[in-house]
């Protein structure tokens, strides 16, 4: 073919050699957030401007400590003299990912990655399993063939949902969990990504800052879903622990749906007890990112309102940057509380030694 | 043209007399739900089953005692010897329809009757204006309209959103309500209907009593998005309230802002002081329905972390079925603290006699 005498070409794409080309043209703050972590794409997805790995989480040979067993004993477990800690990984949110076999398949190697390179070596370490809830049923496969390992203590799934958890969608995992005797746990972290609603219920946020001071709603509706849809009266030996979510915002929440519950109670005829109750002898909250109020007295009266010496579990975050010091929370606690928290509660809810 | 010999037509809409058709067909509590209020359509709409109005707040003669001014003065005003009430209609909900113009109509319409039949007899009544916040620039003209008449004293708006209210896309109708002095309100009702996102960030939950469990949780959304975003330092004038949204999660909120503020405050330069200073300096709640703990103390508590005296108003709901009585709640304030919830509070927002 010859080429005709005049052409125009309306959509050619050139590139970037790398995000550093941008550099030059960029005024702070956004400069140093290109300069560290490239240009970040669309798709509602939030990234922290300061990273999440906190900056001594490294070996001295810059190997990232939460990426190899020797070294989470020797950053986290050894010097804290921790008893036990329970891997949470990251791979929970492929949940959100649109396609069920790729996240199942990727869920499946993570499950068998852990057992193959986290858990024989570290009797202290003990594994979460995560399962693709885009396929429930598949799903429920997955903790019939991982379940029964001994060093797993617990399912854990991604908070982040366009479903709630509390949806009979989900039932067939729980049931599977129960049949295990493991607790389902739920994280955050991809909160309006994939598959995900709009990480708030106003809408998308702006900024991580936004994005991660809501965090804690999405696990109020996720508690909501779960106690009024009955999934404790239908599996009554399950388990549920809220991981990362903030605690301080449950007494209002439990006042909220014992009142509701007083006029509504009609809507659920399932439920026999008040639904706070339900929350009291099913759930567990981690203690990280606690709360901080000027006045520490506030958060001590926080505590007494949700019981939290039989609610709460403690837990660092690591290598995360709002990792919590064992060293420095819970003042003001009874030592046999701070045991319960620290210790006692988790060992019985994990059926550790 | 003459008609084939044989013919099926494969779609016949056949039509209910009315609901009650399938009344015989039905089990309870389904049964009486349809007999009262009709087969409720999907489309995520959220209905009380037991209705939203008081049994008692109807005339002798049956009229809805919310609808004349006159039986709004005798059931609820000079019942309770109130010096003002702040009308808040309904309309609000119009701005989480599709049609921007005809919701824009309706709001006019709305404004209109408010002004011509129930706030020139009444000079205890104050009114609320509306707008249809799909077309800021038209909303901003119509609080240029209605803002200056001196018996209307706010902008109310939905809460549920599709944008959040810290949007940049809003705040042509914060410029025009700060110009006038009006503070902007916002109320539920609408979460998950229209053009609004699903009602929490975990999806649509399944039924009235899930849906209103979790309203609060857009109001917290709303907060950190309106606060964040730096609306307060745009326009130092303006105040916030929240209607209708519960009040014992203020304080979880303020904490977890002012705790990441001092990781992340890189990202909102903008913002002078603590996010919790904003609320105090801008922000109001109103306190119906107001949380009920078992114990009266852990109220109280709340009450003192937030301090309730400089931020609720008082109200009441009427004549919806979880209104607050005004003799029933409040129980162990100061007498200065009921006088400036109950009254004070407010006379100095809506710059009332």
């Amino acid at each position: 073919m010859k080429l005709p005498a005049q052409i125009i070409d309306c959509d050619v794409h050139h590139a970037l050699k790398s995000h550093m080309d941008l550099v030059p043209y960029l005024k702070e703050p956004w400069k140093s957030r290109v300069i560290k972590f490239g240009i970040q794409g669309g798709g509602g997805t939030y990234t922290s401007p300061i990273g999440v790995q906190r900056k001594d989480a490294y070996a001295a040979d810059g190997r990232d400590a939460a990426a190899y067993p020797e070294l989470v004993m020797e950053h986290l477990v050894d010097a804290y003299h921790m008893d036990y800690a329970i891997l949470t990984g990251s791979t929970y949110a492929m949940s959100i990912h649109p396609d069920a076999d790729y996240a199942t398949a990727i869920v499946a190697a993570y499950n068998d990655y852990l057992i193959d390179q986290w858990l024989p070596n570290h009797p202290k370490l003990k594994g979460s399993m995560t399962v693709a809830t885009q396929d429930p049923l598949q799903a429920a496969r997955e903790i019939d063939r991982i379940g029964p390992h001994p060093d797993i203590v617990q399912v854990i799934l991604i908070s982040a949902t366009h479903i709630p958890y509390g949806n009979r969608y989900y039932h067939p995992i729980y049931e599977a969990a129960e049949r295990h005797g493991l607790p389902v746990a739920i994280h955050p972290g991809a909160e309006g990504s994939g598959i995900s609603n709009p990480p708030t219920a106003a809408g998308y946020v702006s900024n991580y800052f936004q994005w991660h001071t809501c965090l804690s709603q999405n696990f109020m509706a996720q508690l909501v879903s779960i106690v009024l849809e009955g999934v404790f009266e239908k599996f009554p030996r399950l388990k549920f622990v809220l991981v990362e979510g903030g605690v301080a915002w449950l007494p209002h929440l439990m006042w909220r749906m014992d009142k509701n519950f007083k006029a509504l109670r009609a809507t659920t005829p399932w439920l026999k007890k008040m639904p706070s109750q339900y929350i009291r002898d099913h759930c567990y909250l981690t203690t990280q990112p606690i709360e901080e109020p000027d006045n520490p007295k506030h958060l001590q009266q926080i505590f007494e309102m949700m019981d939290a010496e039989n609610i709460l579990l403690f837990s660092s975050d690591f290598p995360h940057w709002d990792f919590d010091d064992p060293f420095m929370i819970m003042r003001g606690l009874s030592a046999e509380a701070k045991h319960k928290i620290f210790y006692e509660n988790a060992r019985q809810l994990y059926q550790l030694k």
